[in-house]
C-alpha cells in the first residue's frame, strides 16, 4: 500500500479509521465462546476463538475503516494458537479485504542484523504493510526495515500513554524535546512514503508541534476511545491536505459489546466514527 | 533465579558468560542440516534445525555459562516452527539446566495494557528469567514486566550499536544524557533485585558513567566478540564486587565453525571466555 493508494481509499470510504484487533479472549462474548468450543477440537479452540472473533470483527467494520491493526502481544500471549490466529487473520484480510492495509503493531527495533531478521518476518512472511518500530537504538535499529517497496515504518514519536512524559518530552540544550529529535533525525533516514509517525490523541495541541517538524508524513493515532482523546482535536491540529493521519480505536470498537450482538455493535461504533471523519474530511 | 542465586552460580561456574541463541538457519552446519532433514518430516525440518542445533549449542557450552539468552527476532522468522523451537529450547533448558538463567531477548514495551500482556507471555507462559524491555515510552510500559517474583527486567540503557549515538548520548537542559536518564529515573520503579541494564561492551569507558548511576544493579552487556566489545575492558570499568555483569556472546560462539565440529569449536569459545572471566573474578 503506497501513498497515494492509502489517500484514494480515505477519499474513497471517507474514512481514516484503523481497527484494532487487541483480541482478549477473556473480553469475549460467551455465546461465541459455546460457538467455537462446539465446531473446533479442543487443541484448536484458543486458535478458533481469536480467528473467528476476528473474522466477524473485520467482517463487520471493513465498510467504514481503511486499516487494520493487530497488535501482536495479544497473539503471542496465546502461544502457538495465537500466533496461527495471527498468521490467519492476516490472510484472511489479504483475500477478502485486499484494500485494506494490515498495520502490525509490534515496537520492534534492535540492532541491525536483529532488526533485519523482523523485517524479513513481518515485510516477507507475514507480508503486512506496515510495522510499528521503537527508536531507542537509532538509525541502524530502524533502516533494516525501509527498502521495501510500499511498505512502512512507522515510529513512535509521541505516545498516547502516561509515561510518554517520562523520556519523550525531555529538552536538550538546544530546546529539542527528544520526540522532535526523533521526527527530525529520522526524515534523514526516510521519505514521507516511507515512514509515519506514532502519536498519541492524547497529546491534543501538541499535533501542532509535530506538524511543524513533520508537515506532511502521515500519522498514526492511537488513544480515541478507552484512552481519552478527541477526535476533533487530533484533526483540529493534525489534519493536512492529504489527510494525513489514520486514527486507530480499539477497545472501543472490539468490546463496546460483549453480547451476541458484538460485530453489529462494532459495526456501529466504526460507522459513529466513521461519520465524525468524513465531517473531517469534507473540511479539507 | 533471584540476585544471590545468580551471584552463587556466577561464583560457581567462575564465568558470567551469556550465550546468545541467536539461531539462524542460514549459517548452520551442513552436517546438522543433513541429519535433520533424514530424521525429521519435511513439515518439522524448520524447528528441527533450530531446535537440534540450540540442543548441540546447549549441551556443549553448559559447562561454561551461567545464562542463555534466545533472541526472539531469529524465532519468529521462521514463524510457528520457530516460536516451537523456541518454546522446546526454553523447556529443555528447564529440564537439564535449572540453575542456568534464560534471558529472552525480545526488547518489548507498550502503553500498559499491553505491556501486561507481553508480560504473561514470557513470565507466565513461557516462564523466563528475565525479559529485555525497551524504556521509550517510559513508567507505564515498563511497571506490568514487574512484580514477578525472581524475574528480571533488563531494560536499554546504552546500546552497543553505532545508532545508541542517535539519541541515547542527547544531553538534557541540565547536562543528563538520556541513558543517564533511563538509569535514574527506572531506578524509581524497581531496584536491584528486579532491574538489569543493557549497556554494549563497546562503549568503553562510559561503563564508569554506568557504574556512577548504578553502582550496584548487574548490567547485561552484548557487544564482545562480532561487534568488537573488549571483555578486559568491560571488567576494567563495569566490574563490581558481586560481579555485577552478565556478558554476551552469540555469534561469536554459535557460528565459530561451521564444520562438523560446530559444537566443540562452540565449547572451546565460550570456554576461552570462561577462562578469561575466572581471571577477572580472581582480582575482586
Amino acid at each position: 500500500m503506497n501513498r497515494k493508494q492509502l489517500i484514494e481509499q480515505i477519499r474513497e470510504k471517507q474514512s481514516f479509521l484503523c481497527v484494532g484487533l487487541d483480541t482478549d479472549i477473556s473480553k469475549m462474548p460467551k455465546s461465541l465462546v459455546e460457538r467455537v468450543n462446539k465446531e473446533y477440537e479442543e487443541e484448536e479452540q484458543t486458535y478458533g476463538l481469536l480467528y473467528e472473533f476476528n473474522m466477524a470483527i473485520i467482517d463487520a467494520t471493513a465498510p467504514y475503516c481503511v486499516a487494520y491493526k493487530p497488535n501482536l502481544a495479544f497473539y503471542e500471549a496465546y502461544g502457538l494458537e495465537g500466533v496461527a490466529a495471527f498468521e490467519e487473520t492476516i490472510a484472511y484480510l489479504k483475500e477478502n479485504y485486499p484494500t485494506h492495509s494490515i498495520i502490525a503493531d509490534a515496537k520492534r527495533g534492535d540492532i541491525g542484523n536483529t532488526s533485519k531478521m523482523y523485517a524479513r518476518t513481518f515485510f516477507e512472511e507475514y507480508d503486512v504493510d506496515a510495522l510499528t518500530v521503537a527508536p531507542y537504538m537509532g538509525e541502524d535499529s530502524v533502516t533494516p526495515f525501509l527498502g521495501y517497496e510500499d511498505k512502512w515504518v512507522i515510529l513512535l514519536a509521541l505516545t498516547s500513554n502516561k509515561g510518554s512524559h517520562d523520556f519523550q518530552l525531555t529538552e536538550s540544550q538546544d530546546g529539542e524535546r527528544l520526540f522532535e529529535k526523533v521526527l527530525r533525525r529520522s526524515q534523514q533516514w526516510a521519505t514521507d512514503e516511507q515512514m509515519m509517525y506514532v502519536v498519541g490523541a492524547t497529546q491534543g495541541q501538541m499535533f501542532e508541534d509535530i506538524r511543524r517538524l513533520a508537515p506532511t508524513h502521515f500519522l498514526l493515532v492511537p488513544g480515541v476511545g478507552a484512552q481519552g482523546g478527541s477526535l476533533e482535536e487530533v484533526c483540529r491540529y493534525g489534519m493536512t491536505k492529504d489527510c494525513g493521519l489514520l486514527v486507530n480505536s480499539s477497545r472501543g470498537i472490539i468490546y463496546a459489546s460483549n453480547g451476541e450482538d458484538f460485530a453489529e455493535v462494532a459495526a456501529e461504533k466504526a460507522r459513529e466514527l466513521q461519520q465524525q471523519m468524513a465531517a473531517q474530511l469534507a473540511r479539507l
